[in-house]
């Protein structure tokens, strides 16, 4: 391993050959067949278990220097394995196997007049490049998901979990390995210079198809900022929660606690809650007090605090403001344009929720609103991959280009076309 | 019109004032109705021609002016518009209009255990930067091609055709107008400097989504690699027809012929010619006679030399060119194996052919490869938006993210998810 004092052309150097590295394993790996992957995968998932002991052992490593430098108590948990939390990787791993390859599915097709014969299947992308933080587990979980996928990656783990991260990672070439595919396949950047993270936002000579941030908005933003590649991520969840008068009151309250409550720590937690003024005499008392019950802090607009008193008054920061905390703040809005004048206003774009009985606000709520998730009488925190059902999901993104929403395998290929003729020569 | 000595930041001022129009403009687009923006479509089709008149006065000054500074012939060929190229521009609009509109179509929906419906559901992509160069037709298409998938769009003509441009622009802004569609919808850009390049290729501060090069090959470059958002585009179209040994004579004969020369000029050209060795005694020649007998120029590999005497020899430097004229380059390959590898090393991921009866081939060759298109027995030059039944189309990808190939309406949309409950929670 190289340490944070290696200078800069040479980690840029290393970085090209990686880069090098990763596209010619892509190719083989993009016509790799289903039941190859899905051996790599399953032995990945047996050397994590057999590996046990090293990975407890490297991960003993990172948190004592963790705790040496002082890390907060939140920080050292997200960084801690245990025997559980590798078991979990482990089947992880064994779920993304059981996937269906998406790799050759044909995605549409039709014939031309002429005889042609067109179909649109899925390929892979070829090479992605992951970032992450202190969070070991993501070199199982993003290895293992761009290989159900066909694709190359480099890994990039954050300086703090090195060691946790790279036994993971030697356990993930073994698997590929043992099934016959090329060990570059999964490359783990072997130095914590930040220089590293510098030269694959670059794209490294063309070598890196996309990038995938896995961490907190500092870090997204700064690969969103400076990545000269596409960047599939999301910078915050802004998630609204909007109350119509049409709602039932106890599935308001319930949607409510939930979608603020569940975790507050996740990009799907509401941050605002929006209740329609036509129903704030009898459902907002009730809302606020069960959110307030479970430990929430409110934020209230004015309208509120006359309506609820003893409230913390809101600032106009509280409206983009993504807590990832037990708080929320809370406003009227006049009926549903007012709700969708208010989150095209303030919305990161993410996850949006209505409870409402009319149809008609709903349709409003579903065509108007431009976010990546709408949901209807239903909790904002259902956004996630595995709750619609994609299995393993490498992050959301919010942006409108290629994936949006949960990323999974399948938003993890391109396609290409393949036309069928028998002789069709263009006229003209 | 402001002239090419305004300064840079007047211009970037000017060019971020319609980057927010364009953004403002896109939000009661993506809502509009399948009817009114087929009302605007129709409408700007009968402005055009109603305009007939003003429209072939302005491009009269862009070709005086053309002319006085000494253009090739080529270049004012591009310029021209006459009667007739004014009706089929109107006409194209009309094909347009007559287009399925691809908004709010649910492309896939789903039922989760827990009752939860999803759809994902075509939505616009938002704002379009399209430049291009002297072509004054590229206004209305790009224009109408933008609308018909609820974009705005910001068009950046070349200085050359400004005031041919201007006048359709002025067309299309009536048409949107008479349908009640924001005018800032389809916005031109008024100044020929060219900061306002630069300025788009920023991104305008987030309110350009992707910018559409249409032009050659130095404007294509430029874009790709100045631009901070997302480009659809192709730098080259480097294709490759192969001749495998299981080839009937005749259709190889005439596939070749045509994806060399029914049109040098366009991407989907055939440049390199690769005939499988096991039948180049038989094949070979009748081909490059051919193509000879139509005015092709043959750039021959040594092996290819040694069978068909006083050919010109092909350089390294061939096997990487886009002639984009008559000339074809042409090699011998070790079968199928031979052509994918040679099509790995030079192709531009554009579109790529084969001519075979023998399935195996055709099916490593759909595989192993991978272009944008890749046709069996069939022409090259089918590599087109309308040959694919697309309608129109803005241009051809080679990139992997997003649109891939024919870039018609469809590929102008991204998509969000509907999600339907009856209260759902999320456990744990």
């Amino acid at each position: 391993m190289l340490d944070g004092t290696t200078d800069k052309a040479a980690v840029e150097t290393l970085m090209l050959e990686i880069g090098q590295k990763a596209r010619a394993a892509a190719r083989p790996l993009s016509i790799a067949s289903p039941e190859r992957k899905h051996a790599a995968l399953i032995a990945m998932a047996t050397y994590i278990i057999a590996g046990m002991d090293k990975i407890l052992a490297a991960n003993a490593l990172d948190l004592e220097n963790a705790r040496e430098t002082g890390m907060a108590a939140s920080f050292i948990d997200r960084l801690t394995l245990t025997e559980s939390r590798i078991r979990d990787m482990a089947n992880g791993i064994r779920a993304i196997a059981e996937l269906k390859d998406p790799i050759g599915e044909v995605i549409a097709e039709w014939d031309r007049p002429n005889g042609l014969h067109i179909e649109r299947v899925r390929t892979p992308l070829g090479v992605i490049g992951v970032i992450y933080e202190s969070r070991p587990n993501v070199t199982a979980d993003a290895g293992a998901l761009c290989l159900a996928a066909g694709n190359a990656v480099i890994l990039r783990g954050g300086s703090d979990s090195i060691n946790s991260s790279q036994a993971i990672h030697a356990c993930l070439t073994r698997g590929l390995k043992d099934a016959g595919l090329p060990e570059a396949a999964i490359q783990m950047v072997p130095t914590t210079d930040r220089a590293a993270v510098g030269a694959m936002l670059s794209g490294l000579n063309g070598n890196v198809d996309v990038i995938v941030p896995r961490g907190g908005k500092s870090l997204v933003a700064r690969v969103q900022s400076e990545a000269r590649v596409p960047v599939f991520a999301h910078l915050e969840g802004i998630c609204h929660l909007y109350i119509d008068k049409t709602a039932k009151l106890d599935m308001a309250v319930e949607i409510a606690v939930n979608a603020k409550m569940r975790r507050t720590g996740i990009c799907g937690s509401a941050e605002t809650l929006l209740v329609d003024r036509a129903c704030a005499s009898t459902h907002l008392k009730p809302i606020l007090e069960a959110l307030a019950a479970k430990g929430c802090e409110i934020r209230a607009s004015e309208a509120v605090m006359a309506l609820v008193p003893n409230l913390k008054a809101a600032t106009e920061e509280d409206w983009s403001t993504e807590y990832l905390d037990a708080i929320i703040s809370v406003a009227l809005v006049d009926g549903i344009g007012g709700a969708i004048e208010h989150i095209a206003r303030y919305s990161s774009n993410h996850t949006e929720a209505i409870v409402a009985e009319d149809v008609s606000a709903v349709e409003r709520f579903f065509n108007e609103i431009d976010s990546a998730i709408l949901l209807h009488n239903a909790s904002t925190q259902f956004a996630d991959g595995g709750e619609f059902g994609m299995g393993a999901e490498i992050g959301i993104a919010t942006g409108k280009m290629h994936a949006r929403g949960p990323v999974g395998v399948e938003q993890l290929t391109s396609f290409k076309y393949r036309v069928r003729g028998n002789g069709q020569v263009r006229p003209g």
